[in-house]
């Protein structure tokens, strides 16, 4: 018998983003992608999208470069919790505990092979509506927003790595993510993996870093409900005068409907249709993408931009840099 | 610390429906619905949505009445299933092993107390697809259908139940399905509940039978990709004569966006939008609907339709019911 | 050889509606449904769509009562106008000129046979949208809203009317609207006409007012751009609690896909697909829909409901009336 | 007082499209597109979309090489048709009458400056459909279809000239023609122009021909009713293998969200949202667009793919062309 899928992870729970325009990254995302702020602390404000459970799904943080502060998993359980934390000691990742979180209970602090820092933890503070802000229907977690484009939820994260298939392995053996999608190219090297801990088809994606540097951010993904949700946010991002850097069009690879945009701050950020795409059988088989098929661009024929390649947070010196198309 | 939430089924896998008009149901789930045919052998013919990564997801078998035949879980791993066969035979609720079945390995046949029949296996078989129905991405399980109204997947089953709540336990205590939305009237009734075993909000619904009747069905009902596609699928309908029982529309509860049809058998079929609501929280508190909330009809204000609460299948004489609306 | 058709009718201009709460309605226009405010004079607010092109296409006007104060046509040009303001005079039905007009030149005013006011002008001002509503894209009248529904233009009036075939009668013969669709009882008897100065299926409707009561008001109509745009009006109208007397759904007259509300003057309001249906033959052969046929109700299948029948502005004692469905 | 606009052409018609691969286009128009074919006759195939009411809009023909046989016109009446005729005559554009026609009355045939070949008729026959494909709702002209892309009407078509302004002034001046938008550089070249009969903005466009041959076709387009249909358009196209050179996507100039791709013969084809823009006022000031704005590219940030500037039909060796972006 093979061994069980574990499911320790319940969710991607929150990002923090860092922020050298804290002020203007704020507008934006609340202005523009219609977010609600549900606190601000010391250097940061706290944001959610408007069905996301949670206190909050985005921190961001102003700091002198754009990049990825930390990002956060809840466990399935406070059991569930014990046994990651368990592992992560044995394995030598652990940093310790955050007991002090605004929002959530206490956290256990981890960074995974490449660097990028991570959390877990299991209590959570469930969002308390206020009176402008509570929903007609019950059954969703605020009032579905009139303004701006109106992220639902918080959808996945996408990690630039030195080394990829290092992070990926740690995912796997360490958190119980399940992979669904990679590009291997024809020399074996691992360009990019996706993974899940839910039924949604990634949480995590991690791609290789073209400059060689640890630790940084590709994008974070919100999503909407439907293609048309996200050709409307085109619409608006144009009358806000937002860089769209490509799409909205459809990936091949997971067949997420996008649009690319950069937020005030730097970072690249993507806004999904989270769609009815879902990995429902537990012994998912992974799709391998190889260095042809990956050529060939965007489902509908569209060519992967050259930034995808170029652009990610903190920018480094690309004098090493040998990108690849 | 509270128990750990059951991961032991890993999502609806499939069901049959018995239709006393076999060609004429076939034909609506081929022609109109957009389902492809996989197989047939005896009195059944087996179907799936384009998305469907099982060898079937729907089994229509010739029959005097309509109705359920039986409906199935995939187990998320071969100890899950072991498991929950020894919880079933525990409680004796147990009927013993299906050795030769179609697309799918041994299934465990057990009843639930209103006598619906169920299956739970995990050894399967991925569908194939013959070269007509090859995918251009191979991320997705067949073609992308040109023809009809192109459904995507299972999505969920409602059963009609003499006894709601003793049901409902059954599948929280036995199964390990966890409880999302209810309608409980005010002398505490449990008129119908929602339940999950995935990241969806719900696979199974339990509403109360009118009748009394025990093992009836409400209906089944498969998955298209926006609410776009459900319009479509009305205009579809309207150009083929299918009589639309009610919708498209939203519901309040659970916030499916429907299509509801009769199928040539009689059996009611529902199309619904899987869209992007998501349960990600493993420790979702289940939303309680009261008589008077129920009252308020669907979310934009259409009064649910009385045949809601006088058609299932089998048909019965409804001589003693008491239709609440 | 046949008439030739008559070009003197540009399209419908603007409606002026008649509201005992006037900032409410105001508030609803400019908050929930997305328009704009372009001017305020005397007891009038003056608001359009984000690409009605003209200073205005709606007027509201505080009045004890609800129900329509005028509605006007643009004239394709100025002989055109020439032409119409003498056949009126002509057929004794002209009331005179109104030169000092907020947004148009001078206007020429008449009723029709059941005593709406209407005005038919040609000179007009150009909206010229203030920085914050300035468009992107210049070949747009302003900015694309990124609050509330977003309206796009007027699109239709929906008259009540004591004698349908009058009105409709003198609708082709003194404006030289085309008659596109109808409803016909059996015993004759006109119940409803929609009529076109432009390739849209209609501009004017008029139906019989079954109270007998001359020159009532039915409903107001704006266009947005799809199907999907009036879906999420209604989760917009649900979230602000606005009263949804019927849709979303499709007519089968005209197919428009419509949404019912009542804005808090009291007045019904249409948000409508303008969609992709276009009447672009000259010659186009009205479309006369029976007694039996309207009984079906809507396209896909939903009863017209009871109030379609009983609701008009302003309300009038419906003791005498003669409703029927 | 400024002249009166003409209002003698009621729509664009028809377009003949040549073609070296006859069956593989016809079968690509019906199969993929979910057109439906009229008539067979000679070297020709007669299709339409399913709410076009004429007997056909497209006429494909075999020929050695793809391109433009003709397109044509249908007058507003018998007697504008009679005006055109004369003007035409009187300068010197006219060809004289074709009297046997499928589908349509005698038809005056004549040259646009750059050598495209033109018709204009007024007498037409209606399309009739046979029981399969007799629509649920009498008001449209046939079955919303059940497979393919559904394209519902001729939009427009897209012609190459060797001098866009000579021709435009053709279109203006011999058959009433009003400008909307327009490409001039700033050396004052004109590069494109777009026409419109209708409330449509645009029934006929011009470019220039990079490499100054005179009559060939850039493209023809049919329209479907909403954005989301395009994208459903471009998913069935990656099914069927079918090139799409650029797409989905907004066009800055008429705002046209797009899908370009190639037929079996080699003629590009656009799909297109008809969707709710009407130029409703008959005193519109065309839209110039200059050079630095058309280097933008399209709305959402997509450059102009550079065979737009490249491909055309019939192919001509581009050995003296001067393609710009």
């Amino acid at each position: 018998m093979n061994p069980e899928p574990i499911f320790d992870l319940a969710h991607l729970a929150h990002v923090e983003l860092l922020t050298p325009k804290l002020e203007e990254s704020t507008r934006f995302f609340v202005d523009v992608l219609g977010m609600s702020e549900s606190d601000r602390a010391g250097d940061s404000v706290y944001l959610r999208g408007w069905d996301d459970y949670e206190h909050h799904s985005l921190q961001l943080t102003a700091s002198p470069q754009p990049g990825l502060g930390h990002y956060a998993f809840r466990a399935s359980s406070a059991q569930a919790l014990q046994r990651r934390v368990a592992a992560l000691e044995e394995a030598g990742y652990g940093k310790g505990w955050k007991k002090d979180n605004i929002g959530h209970g206490p956290a256990y602090c981890f960074t995974d092979p490449d660097g990028h820092n991570l959390e877990i933890y299991y209590e959570t503070e469930w969002y308390k509506p206020p009176e402008h802000l509570r929903p007609a229907l019950k059954n969703q977690a605020s009032r579905y927003p009139d303004h701006g484009i109106g992220l639902r939820r918080i959808d996945h994260i996408n990690l630039l790595a030195s080394d990829v298939r290092a992070t990926r392995i740690f995912m796997q053996e360490l958190l119980g993510m399940r992979l669904t999608e990679q590009i291997i190219f024809d020399d074996g090297s691992e360009k990019a993996s996706w993974l899940t801990a839910t039924n949604k088809s990634y949480d995590v994606a991690i791609a290789e870093d073209w400059t060689g540097t640890r630790g940084r951010l590709h994008h974070i993904t919100y999503a909407v409900d439907s293609r048309e949700a996200i050709l409307r946010a085109a619409d608006i991002c144009l009358e806000h005068n937002v860089f769209m850097e490509t799409g909205p069009h459809k990936h091949a690879i997971q067949q997420t409907f996008f649009l690319y945009v950069y937020e005030p701050g730097g970072n690249r950020f993507e806004i999904a249709n989270a769609g009815a795409r879902l990995i429902l059988a537990p012994d998912w088989k992974p799709i391998i993408w190889s260095e042809a098929e990956r050529k060939k661009g965007q489902a509908w024929g569209l060519p992967t931009i050259p930034s995808f390649h170029e652009h990610g947070t903190p920018p480094v010196e690309a004098a090493d840099a040998t990108p690849d198309a």
